[in-house]
């Protein structure tokens, strides 16, 4: 009764076939799977190969077979291998003998390739349309907190005073690269395999531009072997998953550090937190831990599909059957980060007054100050370290230090050191494109608001 | 009513509660959950923390889940979280207040990783189980196979010819270190992080060794901070499965190589084969091409749990519920691979006429004639390389060779040359120990015999 | 005498030195650094930061340094940290105060960025041209071949006949998509990060377009803390040098499987084979074996970078400056790789006429003549499935097969039926687009041909 | 002029030789190959297979070679491919014809792997004291800072206060079961390939016992087959230093937060700070963010390996040599990891007065009322965290509230409770095996300061 049954006289053992089944996860192309199937049977028909009748009942079956699935009716069956044959064997279960004429001039191999491209487009659209949603998000945080100055840092120590809107948009920059990742995946990847069978090809008369088009797809693949063979497009993916998830994974720290007690920057709302099951004080920035450990499945899942391509020869080999499970973890994963990040970004506070509080530490103005001594800056950056070094022993800010102080550090210094010190002066100071000067930053913010269409009124 | 409720005013969003939940996987756990509870409420009690008839209502109540969850009558709760707030919730359902006082002195991060590796020692147990099987299996074949000769290959090319038997007791000494990883790793990972509660320990009397005893453990962690922190045993476990994938990838190989109809020295039966869908005279060795392809996907959880735990400060982080999937699935697959390698090595024959008849290509008997020639190595392989350059010209095996024309070669050879070439004189030479000469392979093989406990007489 | 010298007391240990030094690998940028810093005092003196006079002696300081550096006579100082502070010293020694202002409005946080992604760029050009030798290696192997037919593998079971140059341009092809991978990273990362400082930008009135232009930027990046914190172009890089890496990983085993004794189809030329210190009959294809092995390498260089940038806070971390020895050593092995591959692509001929002898065996025409049966294929593909069944049992090809026998194993066969069996047959047959068939992979070729610009005379 | 070029008739070219060669890293192992051949020699020479006056002037003139090399006298040749022919052939140059015989019995495909795990057995000592120094400096950093509470994280949320101490030795724990790992490692490796030559053992009379003893390892290995193909020693390795970078990432991660100025709990001496080169007043704990930065090399170094290995069949492939230079890079890479942080430990100090300024916040004694409270602990839970509730709206500690206000929370509460509120007290309350409670920590200590012979009067 199976599929390939003519020279075989024995079934596989139990534990083969439960470790060969593949119908438990790739059942997740149904839709996929049969929107293949109708263009195909259409084609077969516009070209003779079956007549209008059969392709008509064929239709038809397809169509009442998703409608099952989707209504939960539909009974897959694990001695049925796969989401192919279990579609095509329902079909002739309710059809009879035009079911049996279906595969006529394919193979799995050409069809499991063709279901997974199809699902691949979509995935992707998914995923960038919840960068968007995220980038959005994050827009608004920073029309949200116009003017708070917040420590930039490197190496996680105190480096210059920056607009939190700056910082924000730095991650939005971040998003737009990954978004173009997708879209180029998605142009490279959207070409048809169908109709290159097992490897070779058909002496049939099909036409694979008719189902290429009918699917959507730009053309048809050219050489049937690599259709079959390749899966770089499923390794793109899963590398642009990859990309965004470590991106993803440094905002997620970056914000588990400033909730925490001792940044005290950040306050999430109790709808984005948990608390303990033994300490009672605790409230935790889960979702954001969970963003950014999640980021090591997506890495995991890449990785797995490197070590599966590596070494097999063209073209079909079963081990590709082991592309699916990572490739929908790594989009469901990918897809659930954006979401809880953009959720987390909607319900959180900036603590202004603390964030205020704490800006005078770690002399945030001294790359202003050495900006401003009119020397080389060889020299002016010595002069600046001297006066922090001065400011350290005293326990002070510079902008506490007198003129005759800072004299005596270098002679340099004059009455107007005083506009370029402090972290309101510094920030003030910039103006350089890209930078954090808040001329500068509010021009970005509109470039944003205008591109991803984000209405001000409302937010 | 969510067990952390105290200061939390509202519940987290739908999408958070989704990303966050563990209930889906973390219910396999439900086991070890519950002998853990049952240890830690007995050790509550003999230490005066809660009455007998607590702890008996605790033991009873415990018990009555863990039946019903194996009758698949227990209702897993989402908005419980994780398989410890379901067990405790659904306890507390049963039997009322003496519920709320199992958690004393003890907190989720504790349990959690009680849990773990009370399920890895499990694991383990279950995965030597099932490499001592592939081990006795491939011993077997042995067995069957006596005196077959076989290319030996290195670069894939023909290199001496050595005994099946050899062969495959190389993988059988293979798996035997794997398994010796397995046994270290259990070892380190046998101890008891119950009592370590959030991360400080407790003030409250309990008897940490009372609870490690009771669970089987060697001895309670030292550390409760390092209890509740580190996943190293975790990363030590996939780091095993990792290494055992990569060698049944090696025999995936070599079978999968040995299948196709250029060699055509291995022949699966039906029941570890499988067809094509389109080419009906196809017979394909699924089972190991899986094996081949599935250690990927070992590889990638090991690289998944490597890349979460990277820069995690110490304790708790949110980010470790990731270590379960990971885990489970690696687990899961290898052990199918084990299985399903024991099987197929079960259900395979090896084409003795055509090895036989393919034996004299490659000269693999060159080596011995370099050996034989009583003249410094360098020297004798130099005669021995221009003699197969002579004998590639002549389209002849080196046995074909006169002896005028070995001698034309170089004076060298005399008379006695033809005892050791051709493919059953080379082997007979082999003598030093570890090699394959009929009679170290056969002390070889009686040694595993022994070792394994392999009834001879059955197979 | 360090650079950052001013509030410090003490030097790092050499322990901590010889730990962070960057000089042993990061001199590799030092054109591009020069590059950036000659770009970057320019601008500085158009906009009257600096004085002709001391740009004029910058330039002609940083030339002077750039020739001692490729005439071998520069001194590199462990204890001058990185390219960047050597360089500077060196102009410092050389030219003195005028050096000393190039550091003005710039860090070496945005410099090495810059330097980095000015690098990339020039690495995306040379892989790319690698690529397209190997591509027309490929495409002249096949021109080379004409007509020569070969056995088409799935499962690495014979599954259908192809044609060699189909199986060469699926090579062709999968490369075509690897440039585009490659031109897509190089448009993405082509931006400017120089000016954004430290990572706030600066408040002096540098010109960022004015440097971007100079250096061949598109544009300058639009983000200061985005510009210095980001390494997703290396990830990207990295990304597309793996996937090339495992394209080739897949090739190396197809012709180390094929110049294998039992395959015997490709036969490597003395120039690209070694031999074995013992065994003097070996010939091995190492080339393809290290192509194959060193996948590995790209792929461990593409997790080093992602577990590096996991988990990163913006903006710069000092872990950043491990990105450089991956991504050096990954172009270097991928440029290996595809240099080596197109070497031995020139330097190997097919075995014709053992091909030819090996053809039958496999049944390759089982589809095709499934094909011809003009009943549905379901109940094609048993029948055919028979008729191989029955050839097995008697040993022979289904061309041998009487129309008697044929007509016993199902009547629907007709006389015509031999003109669908055997091998020849079989591939005339095949006619879709993208298919095996003749006409088909003709026009392919010629496709490849004009598009790579091939001389067909000269091959 | 090649070692095997009986049957060549050209070199490879230039480009191969590049890419082929592998001195410029194996000759790392040349103590290995020259301990190995000596061992060689003279088992050759008790069993008559060379003259005792060969096997002297092979003796003499490897020691002299030893003596070249490490004089930087000797002239490596990439035309010589590694470094066992470079040796062998210097050998040849100085003492001719005795030379040639060297090679007898042996093959470079068990000479390399029998200097490989002779080489990791030197790096695993080598690890091992460097594991046990870092150890060390923990303890003496504990011994230096009795006393001093800090607050224990988890989710870096403050969850409850702990001895600095109790949280330095939890490293000092996890170092200790990766010394175990690599012990186990080296047991796992430490035996004798030699003599297993090319794969299939030899037909001349050697003694492999013989040079196992003489070599130091425990017995020649089983099976020659194996002794050649498996590198899952390497593989084990790899994964132990992983998992002891892991553990050092985390460390790392760690420091740097508590180095930042909003955490301001660790100091580190200028000695292990570095400073920028455009902001004067920074000062970063650049050692541990290498530390954390390098762990991810130590992470691709293992991937790599398994990507090499992947899919390889019995027994040498080419492949195999890129095993050394991750191998080397990784123990590298880990000995400079902990050499680093064992220097950062011992030039930090803990800003005790920020520390003990800072405690309050973070309501660290929650949990020990909790604790406090006799009644079920999720009712205890409930109490406790309204009371926390309670605080933060009023903005003050545990210990602020007066007892009416505690009662108004819930009666249960009495006079004694002051015992159990405020950090001092609740570190006291600890008790259980592993916690922090002072005499818990003061017992581990001195089994640490016992079991690592630590002079306690000197630090």
């Amino acid at each position: 009764n199976k599929l390939w049954g003519g020279r075989f006289e024995e079934s596989v053992t139990d534990a083969v076939e439960r470790f060969s089944e593949s119908i438990s996860f790739d059942k997740a192309l149904y839709k996929q799977d049969i929107m293949g199937s109708k263009a195909h049977a259409t084609m077969l028909a516009e070209k003779g190969l079956i007549t209008i009748s059969d392709r008509d009942r064929i239709l038809d079956g397809l169509d009442d077979i998703k409608r099952r699935i989707e209504a939960g009716e539909f009974v897959w069956r694990t001695d049925r291998e796969d989401v192919h044959m279990n579609i095509e064997a329902a079909l002739t279960d309710m059809i009879g003998e035009p079911a049996k004429k279906l595969h006529t001039a394919r193979s799995r191999n050409d069809q499991v390739v063709t279901d997974l491209r199809l699902w691949c487009r979509d995935a992707i659209d998914d995923i960038l349309t919840h960068l968007k949603r995220l980038q959005v998000a994050l827009v608004n945080l920073a029309l949200k907190n116009e003017g708070l100055i917040v420590p930039g840092y490197t190496h996680l120590q105190r480096a210059q005073p920056v607009l939190l809107q700056h910082l924000l948009l730095s991650y939005v920059e971040q998003l737009e690269r990954d978004a173009g990742r997708f879209a180029d995946c998605k142009d490279r990847l959207n070409f048809c395999p169908l109709g290159a069978c097992a490897l070779a090809g058909t002496g049939l008369p099909i036409d694979r531009f008719m189902t290429s088009e009918a699917l959507g797809f730009i053309a048809p693949l050219r050489n049937s072997i690599d259709a079959v063979s390749d899966r770089d497009f499923v390794l793109e993916f899963l590398s642009a998953n990859s990309i965004t998830a470590i991106h993803l994974s440094r905002l997620g720290e970056e914000w588990v550090l400033w909730a925490s007690e001792e940044f005290g920057f950040l306050i999430p709302n109790d709808s984005v937190s948990t608390g303990s099951s033994i300490m009672p004080q605790k409230k935790n920035p889960d979702p954001m831990e969970l963003v950014r450990g999640k980021s090591a499945r997506v890495v995991g899942d890449l990785v797995t599909l490197l070590v599966l391509c590596k070494g097999l020869p063209q073209a079909y080999n079963r081990d590709l059957q082991e592309d699916k499970e990572p490739l929908f973890d790594s989009c469901k994963t990918i897809k659930g980060m954006l979401e809880v990040t953009t959720e987390f970004a909607q319900n959180i506070s900036f603590n202004h007054e603390r964030i205020k509080r704490a800006l005078p530490a770690g002399h945030l103005d001294a790359t202003t100050l050495a900006d401003y001594l009119g020397v080389p800056f060889r020299t002016s950056h010595d002069i600046a370290g001297r006066s922090v070094a001065f400011c350290l022993s005293k326990n002070c800010q510079l902008s506490d230090l007198s003129l005759s102080e800072l004299m005596r550090i270098d002679p340099v210094f004059e009455e107007d050191v005083y506009e370029f010190v402090g972290v309101d002066n510094s920030v003030k100071k910039f103006c350089s494109y890209g930078s954090t000067g808040s001329e500068c930053v509010s021009e970005q913010l509109m470039f944003w608001v205008s591109k991803l269409g984000i209405n001000t009124e409302s937010c």
